[in-house]
């Protein structure tokens, strides 16, 4: 790998990444760690939450991008800041379509399948700008509890793939400054848990605040707002059939979820599939010099 | 201006700056805070602690710049992340000074004059790659309190231009996570003061952390650095006379400050004058498109 190579900075609901271009998987080969870590240092490197690297399912070997090339040409390597592996993400993937559209000229018009580790996702490009990507099933799996200091509150758990324990409160202050995690039944969560603090607005008006296990609070959280519009619906199907009435309104329809960061739009399926849909914003570009990062960490 | 600029990305201990070329005065004009405060935001814009624009002194007709017109062909025009003036940085101008010797072809094997709204600053360039900038008088003031928490510390005030209390710790850990700004005497700083812990780690080699008003805990200060070696100069000072030694060694000399970003080296001349060297990198350049930054804030 050269000493300097294209990024691109970008981010979605301000969940920022930094995109890696790498079409033939030269420039990069295999993400290693320390380089991610590197890059996303916000103060000695680019940052970001994340780095997509950018490259085409025939040019990397990963079983996940062979397993890809049949139905989609690019191939999203994404590590966390931390430089972790992680399979998929729901504003990290809009970030990644734009790039694609912007840079690598996709037709934009159809779907887009674009190969994850968590197989391979459709994109859809809406005429105003926002990218939506389906995000799998939202199951919810009962009730637990969280608290923070003093202060506990009942709480829907929700799978989207990874946990979520979800909880409606007065007012989004309720849960404090969240410089500390929230406490939870580790019985229940074993492996930790993201928590959202949810307020309604209006109907099918969500807003959220969100403490992502390993992350603290961020600006936003692409299953995160999945899984409060699939709680949100969940408890209004239940007040539904408890008063009476069908419970069909709960599902099928669009919510809006505000988080820090902006605005997500939630739609559910009657079959339980969950898509999200937001903002993808492209804000600057250009060359990284890799002796010039803050140091190998390791 | 276009929709489209160049920038540069690069740090000095990690407090890092988005520097803005402009030579003539015409890409940007006045720097709008509300630029500034786009372009600093670490998830929707670039990220840094400020922006410098680099403008010929000759291309500027702010009074600090026509001052500087005699002595210095280039101005840094610096403000802080939230979009406030401020006159000078340590860590910037060094900063600065890298991206002209890099971009701009200025002559490092001699003094660089660089003008600034606290006056003409001279860089010095030395051959290991570190930069030198003088920072004026740091003058001790007195004694004075601090505390996090329930837990006090005496503290030496001593002026940088800004007001610094230096507080000398048996770990820095003893501060604690420093999220909430330390207790500090009103009456004695009435605009708020930067507060320093330090340890001593050997003769002449200090370790610090910092509270800067307004920013919180930060991964480096220059005046901070200064200030700490300023007051442990005073203190070995004055115990050098107490115990009836010359204590003119504990002047003309060179410390280490230890910052949570890196090493600065602070050298106090006899006549109370401060010099401040350090290292500064230029990390990524590239161009950011305007109407792609985060919604003005005004």
């Amino acid at each position: 790998m050269g000493d300097r190579f294209g990024f691109v900075k970008g981010h979605g609901t301000e969940n920022d990444f930094v995109v890696l271009p790498d079409p033939d998987g030269s420039v990069h080969g295999d993400l290693f760690p320390d380089l991610v870590r590197r890059l996303c240092d916000r103060r000695a490197g680019i940052g970001g939450d994340g780095v997509l690297r950018a490259v085409r399912c025939t040019s990397y070997d990963d079983p996940a991008a062979v397993a890809s090339r049949d139905s989609a040409e690019w191939f999203m390597d994404y590590r966390n800041a931390d430089g972790s592996l992680a399979q998929m993400c729901g504003n990290g993937i809009r970030v990644f379509g734009r790039y694609l559209a912007d840079h690598q000229g996709v037709d934009t018009r159809r779907p887009l399948p674009v190969g994850t580790r968590d197989g391979v996702k459709w994109l859809r490009f809406g005429a105003d700008g926002q990218i939506s990507v389906e995000m799998g099933c939202g199951r919810v799996l009962g009730e637990t509890t969280v608290a923070v200091g003093e202060r506990g509150w009942p709480a829907t758990r929700v799978s989207m793939g990874n946990p979520h324990a979800v909880a409606f409160v007065d007012d989004l202050t309720d849960a404090g400054t969240l410089t500390v995690a929230p406490s939870y039944d580790a019985g229940v969560f074993p492996e930790g848990v993201n928590v959202e603090f949810v307020v309604r607005r209006a109907p099918r008006h969500l807003a959220m605040r969100v403490h992502e296990r390993g992350s603290g609070e961020t600006r936003s959280c692409g299953t995160g707002a999945c899984a409060v519009a699939v709680a949100a619906a969940a408890t209004e199907g239940h007040e539904a059939a408890a008063a009476g009435r069908p419970e069909a309104e709960a599902t099928g329809d669009r919510w809006r979820v505000d988080v820090p960061g902006g605005t997500l739009t939630v739609t559910l399926a009657g079959d339980g599939t969950v898509r999200l849909t937001g903002p993808a914003v492209l804000v600057a570009s250009g060359e990284v010099e890799l002796g010039r990062l803050g140091p190998a960490s390791g």
